[in-house]
This record gives C-alpha cells, sequence and structure tokens, in this order.
C-alpha cells in the first residue's frame, strides 16, 4: 500500500513541500500566551512547535491554516491573518520546506479551547516561560510578537483578544502585555477614550472581589474606520 | 536531452510550485512608476506583468527575488521586502503556483536600469496607465501600493525612492503620488520638519527653469528610530 501511494507525483525540478504554521495568541488575568503542540513524530521528537502542517495542493492558504488550526488545537472561526513566508534553506532537517506563517487571536472567554486533540498534546504557555522550540518556530513565534507589538500602535487589532465588554484595566492590561511594559493609568485612559474607540455600557463587572469596574464596548464603526485608516497610539 | 531531465523529481504528494514575483517601484517627477516585463512564453504571452520566477530549490526566498529582479530588470542592491504570499488556487492557468510576492523601492538616480535584458521587453509604467496584466499581477500590485501607502504614514519609508539629496518639493510630491492626493505645503512643511527627520544642507537645486530650492538630507540616525519605534504621519 505504502508502495502503491509513494512517489507517483513527479516534476521536471526539484519541489520544497509548502507548510503553514500558526501563532495563536491568547490574553488571559496574568499574560499573553501562544498555543504549542507537542510533537508526536520526528523530527523533533517530544518537542514543542506551533500548530500547523503541509498545504494540500487543492486547498488556498488560508484554507490550509484554518484546517490544521482546526485539527491540531479544536479552534475554529478565529480571527486569522498572514504573517510572513519563511524559507531559510535548513530550516527543517528532512529537505527543503517552506512555511506561510500566520498570526491568531483568540479571546479565551468567547471559544471552547481544548488542551488536547487529535492524539496530541496541545498546551498554552506564557511568552515568558516558553519551552526550547522545533525548527525555527522560535524565530516565528518573535516575528509574530512584534506584528502584534506594531499594530497596536497603528490599529485596533488588540481588541480580538478582549470579551465582548471589558474593563479598561483589561484594556490597559491587554496592552501592557503586548507592549510588555507597565502604562501610566491616567495616561492610557485618556488616550483610550479620546479615541472614542470605546463606548460605555451601563453594565458593571459581575463577582469580583476588588470594587466592580464600568463595562466598555468597542464602537465597531470607530474601530473599522481606524482599521483601515490606522492611528498612532503612543504610549 | 528533454526526456532525460523530465521527471526526474518524485514526491509521495503532489506539490504546488513556488515562485516569487517583485512590484518594483520608482519616483519620477510626474509619478509613481512600476516596473514592468513583457511575457515571451506561454500563459498570457505578449501580455505584461511582474519580474519574478521560480525558486530554486537551494535558494532563500530572498536569493530568489533579487536573482530574478536581475535577471529581468538588470536592477541589484535595492531596497527589497517580502509583501504577502499569493496561493489563489487557479491563479496560475497551468498548474498550482504559490508566489511570494515581493515589493522593491528604487532611486531612479541612484541606478542605472535596463529598459531590456535577457531578451525580454522590461518598461516603467505610471500606475494611472496600466497594461492588463498577466495572472493574479493587478492583486499583487494593488496590494504593495498599499503596503507603500499604509507605511509611509508610520515609517519613513518613503525616502528610498529619493536622491539623497532632495528638495522639500520632491518629499512633499513623493508623499502626494504614494497616498493619492494633493496635500497643503505649508502644513507638509512644518509635519516633515517637526519630525526631524530631514537635515538642511547648504546646498541649492542646480540646472532648474524655476528658483533654485534649498536641498535637504534625511537625518539616518533620525530615520533608523523612527523605522523601529514608528511614528504616525497624519497628512
Amino acid at each position: 500500500m505504502r508502495n502503491k501511494l509513494s512517489k507517483r507525483f513527479q516534476y521536471e525540478y526539484p519541489r520544497a513541500a509548502l507548510t503553514v504554521d500558526i501563532v495563536v495568541f491568547a490574553l488571559d488575568e496574568e499574560d499573553l500566551k501562544v498555543m504549542l503542540i507537542q510533537r508526536d513524530l520526528k523530527p523533533f521528537q517530544g518537542q514543542w512547535a506551533l500548530p500547523g502542517g503541509f498545504v494540500h495542493v487543492d486547498e488556498t492558504l488560508d484554507a490550509a491554516a484554518r484546517r490544521e488550526l482546526q485539527e491540531e488545537t479544536g479552534l475554529k472561526e478565529i480571527f486569522l491573518e498572514q504573517l510572513f513566508t519563511f524559507g531559510d534553506l535548513d530550516r527543517d532537517p528532512r529537505e527543503r520546506v517552506v512555511t506561510v506563517a500566520y498570526y491568531a487571536l483568540v479571546n479565551l472567554e468567547g471559544h471552547n479551547v481544548q488542551a488536547s486533540t487529535d492524539a496530541r498534546n496541545a498546551a498554552w504557555f506564557s511568552l515568558n516561560e516558553l519551552p526550547e522550540l522545533a525548527f525555527d518556530h522560535a524565530t516565528i513565534l518573535k516575528a509574530a510578537h512584534e506584528r502584534l507589538r506594531g499594530k497596536v500602535r497603528y490599529q485596533p487589532i488588540g481588541f480580538e483578544l478582549l470579551p465582548e465588554k471589558f474593563t479598561l484595566r483589561q484594556l490597559q492590561h491587554l496592552y501592557e502585555v503586548i507592549l510588555d511594559r507597565e502604562l501610566d493609568k491616567r495616561n492610557f485612559r485618556k488616550k483610550v477614550l479620546g479615541m472614542e474607540i470605546v463606548q460605555e455600557t451601563d453594565e458593571i463587572e459581575k463577582d469580583v472581589a476588588h470594587r466592580a469596574a464600568r463595562l466598555y464596548r468597542f464602537d465597531q464603526k470607530a474601530y473599522e474606520r481606524l482599521s483601515k485608516q490606522g492611528f498612532h497610539f503612543e504610549i
């Protein structure tokens, strides 16, 4: 059977294999997290890696990324964007593999994230406590974090990581973990409210130990307008 | 000979072919230009297309882009950046081809741009007077123009298109053709000088019919700092 399958596809020139890899970011109370998969096959057997896999010849790159993500993590219908294509010669010890990297943003409240699927071990890791990663996945992850850090400064992308209604403390926390530094509370609130991107709701937090804070939602129209025209969030 | 070469490379699963395509922008007195190549082979024989070609299995993506650019246009040692990877199923009528698109910025004064090399017809086209393009190259070109338009607002990238010393009129012209709209002269100058990215030189324009204007150069340190941290050029 194996023999029948193998080597059926022939080309005049050697071809690289094409894969997708996805950096899935999520936010929790403490930190910015990324989802990793423990590899069950060689190479890098037992090591942690980004979810991903081979692109089928009859599926688009986006479709491949969504399929792999769902197969390996159970995540679907999330924000997904192409990041960069990595094609270093030695990035896979088996052969030449070019990978189209994506990044995804997940709001942990809105999604039922499975810790393990497809007989594979999947887990969230804090960006500050990463294991050694397979292939060039540390480089890909770094590029994704940089993109995220750059984007929050000129597009309202970070909101994808928050629940529908959130406190300004949560919003500030989002910016702090992405930018990896503390921000001045008064200054941050002034800037955010000045952009008119968030709207006050008439609700407050529930079931919290501290004093319940006002809940906000983002203004869809302002969000879309700012996504197109961009801004510079100097904080 | 052909027979000996053909079909030597065999794989278990079908593989997409991998190419690079490069959008080369340049600026002249009138307009933003892009370099196109007239195809001498099928498909789209005789139609204009972006320079590009197949990635060799033993070269990086960047190396492939630089090689193709030099082979087809004579351009080398220019600013080149990966744009996006296009993988729609039907973008090439022959078979599945995934292309890693790049964009390049050329200062026409600094480079000896050949109009034709490699027995191929190459020419600069104004973005406003484009011929019908082969494959999905119109989509790729549009994405490159959008990237450029976005980038000039938050990075000092546009300077790659100018000669070393330039007038503020040339700089404004650069922004106007990239953004495709007229800018207010007084407001533009105030913003640019306020960013401290350009330095006055003690030279003025030579051989011009109008009153010779002051020449400026950009401040390398400010340029690099702003390239990293970004800004928002609201004009």
